[in-house]
């Protein structure tokens, strides 16, 4: 565990995806930074963060900016729609910093990805970013799989994949913090896969209803 | 179960996945056709399944075309380079039957699909065979599953993808009587999802070294 503690900036850390991750992070060392441009949104999460965790270091921030600038990891807790602009907003701040990509870039009805089939969202994130370091994680997990992680008597992987090794360790302790099993799938190229295997298990949630609690599993000797 | 068996060809029986699935299907109400451009792979097929299945329904087979006028249903056991050369042959005889894709489009150092980014092997042989019924199963199984269909506890999920439910609920039976379980992805367009996925689980097969015993799993309550 490092002396100084690592600081988590969640940029929409309101919404569906965001405050999962939020309140399941909280229980680890980090120092948790959050923002949502919906600040309503933002108050009972940080009373339900500090039930649990009374010892949680977790502040309510006003922009996104002067929480990417404090921050050592950024979690992008957008629609893949929102982040060219908020990209836009914190480049500077966000230089050399890990950026976690977590959007699945898939249109209103679930029925495909609206990304070019050769790129990605992790990928586009990452050309906004050149000098961020990008890794797609907690993209094929759905928000309830984060309060229940382990479902059926297995615990979900969660696959990570970027092309910076300091970066992709640093995910890899997060994403055990959070309670996933943590599978390194390869470089930044690999998010397309990723996005695509998490549009199947949206569209197999509905269609067998799943109740939205699932997740995958490789499963191994 | 049919009052007449269906009767299946299997085209590149001796290989490793062509052998998998024929001594798995061995033990359901079929009728299985072998048939390899390379015979002499076919001859200890034919007694092992014989070992196992004393009653089993099994021929072995001289060529491609005539194996696939006498099925219901044809399985594309070789290797996508492959594929186009033998759709050519058997074009005619295939019309209105089920072909079952098999095939992973990938290079030999297993670093990338050698598809198109927006297609799969599964849609180019739609294309090559335009009045067949093309299935994507079993590509997402490596050939120890086929031996080991529980692993670790839980059954493997095999995905099926197709455009004809009718084609699709046969290929549910087939699944089921290899053993795993089976789950329809979607339309055909699901195969490009498939076969990255298979592409992800053999790289990391290597990378982590499940000695070729790995398969997908979704978790759901």
């Amino acid at each position: 565990m490092p002396i100084t503690k690592q600081t988590i900036a969640i940029i929409g850390a309101g919404g569906n995806m965001g405050s999962a991750f939020a309140k399941s992070i909280a229980e680890g060392n980090y120092r948790l930074l959050l923002f949502d441009r919906n600040p309503e949104q933002l108050g009972s999460l940080h009373e339900e963060i500090l039930l649990d965790h009374p010892k949680a270091d977790v502040e309510l921030m006003n922009c996104p900016h002067e929480s990417s600038w404090e921050a050592d990891i950024i979690i992008l807790a957008v629609p893949h729609g929102a982040e060219k602009e908020l990209a836009d907003k914190i480049r500077e701040v966000a230089t050399q910093k890990i950026m976690i990509s977590m959007a699945n870039p898939i249109d209103e009805d679930f029925s495909q990805l609206i990304t070019d089939p050769d790129t990605s969202a992790a990928e586009e994130l990452q050309q906004w970013l050149p000098n961020s370091k990008v890794v797609k994680a907690f993209n094929t997990t759905l928000a309830a799989d984060f309060e229940q992680p382990v479902i059926n008597g297995k615990q979900v992987d969660a696959f990570i994949a970027g092309d910076d090794e300091k970066a992709i360790q640093s995910v890899i302790e997060l994403v055990e913090t959070v309670g996933f099993n943590p599978i390194v799938a390869g470089d930044l190229s690999v998010s397309g896969t990723l996005e695509r295997m998490q549009l199947l298990l949206m569209q197999l949630t509905i269609k067998n209803e799943y109740n939205w609690l699932a997740g995958w599993k490789i499963l191994h000797n």
